[in-house]
């Protein structure tokens, strides 16, 4: 359905209202009703399209941080994931944002086959523009050789969701720009000791 | 009620019970029934203690927690943070464990009273054992003066539930040091460049 132009025109409706909601109001108001209403699609069309309100609010975050957060190789490593990491904190921190992560995630809980989508659309996504970035890195000797590439994703990524489900602490430009200072510390390569 | 010494008894009976649940179950099944049955308690006992199922498994697995992963300053600060890491993993690697933590973090969403108590008991206790850990090494010269100790604390520690909530790997001995190798890169005080 998705492939013909007016399934693929209304699709693209329904998304842009919902992401536009998202960034105004919190996770559980964004319901198929208030999608409906911004979007002017009808419910019951809105219904064939997502079998779930969590599914559509899914997509739209996901297919909107894509878009906000592309990342240019510009040829060094360590200032693309400063980039990525402070667009990333742009888009947590507008509006709703941080909402809609944390209740995608609370739903993804007890739910294994929403968790499983939401892992395939959400988080290995950016576990792979991020292993990008330093992958590269590392092939032109700007990142350490004898650095665990994933231990590093995990700790860069783990430290949002750390600030937006644990401590509460603001994800914000500060946030990124220590957490990227943190990372240079342990990823670049530096000459050696003579 | 718990200042007397009868009070305090029913309280670790209680405590031990749930403990030893948390170990063999996952969080669903920690519930007042099972815990009354293994502790000899009875439920209304229980329950004059504590107002709810979530806030006893919340003391039980918290004062666990510290007390298998007691932290001795041996004098070196990256040891230390090692040894702390691969505590952590083991309690956590241990049958239920890694279910008590995503249920205790699931009940908190929504539950801004309970996130509090949460964040109190897991979450800010186990910071200040790492940031003491950070501390003593920055003080004595074996970590890095210019590294922001807020930020390393939450990318070590937003590793963890990173793994255990979003991408469910592992969190082992091997996660436990690759993590704490990791973390030595961006932390240990290296000699000048000559």
């Amino acid at each position: 359905m998705s492939s013909d132009s007016r399934g693929g025109e209304t699709r693209r409706k329904v998304i842009e209202a919902a992401v536009s909601l998202m960034d105004r109001v919190g996770y559980r108001s964004v319901t198929i009703d208030a999608v409906a209403r911004a979007s002017g699609v009808s419910k019951s069309t809105i219904y064939r399209h997502w079998s779930s309100r969590k599914e559509l609010v899914l997509e739209a975050f996901s297919s909107h941080v894509d878009e906000v957060t592309e990342v240019v190789d510009t040829g060094d490593a360590i200032a693309d994931l400063r980039t990525y990491l402070l667009k990333l904190a742009f888009r947590v921190s507008l509006g709703g944002a941080g909402s809609i992560v944390t209740g995608l995630i609370k739903d993804s809980f007890g739910r294994p086959e929403f968790a499983e989508i939401f892992r395939v659309k959400v988080i290995e996504p950016r576990r792979h523009v991020f292993m990008q970035i330093l992958l590269r890195g590392q092939q032109r000797g700007q990142i350490r050789s004898d650095v665990d590439l994933k231990s590093a994703v995990d700790a860069i990524y783990g430290s949002i969701h750390h600030r937006l489900l644990m401590t509460g602490q603001p994800v914000d430009a500060a946030f990124a720009s220590a957490l990227s200072d943190f990372a240079r510390l342990g990823l670049a390569a530096r000459p050696e000791v003579a």
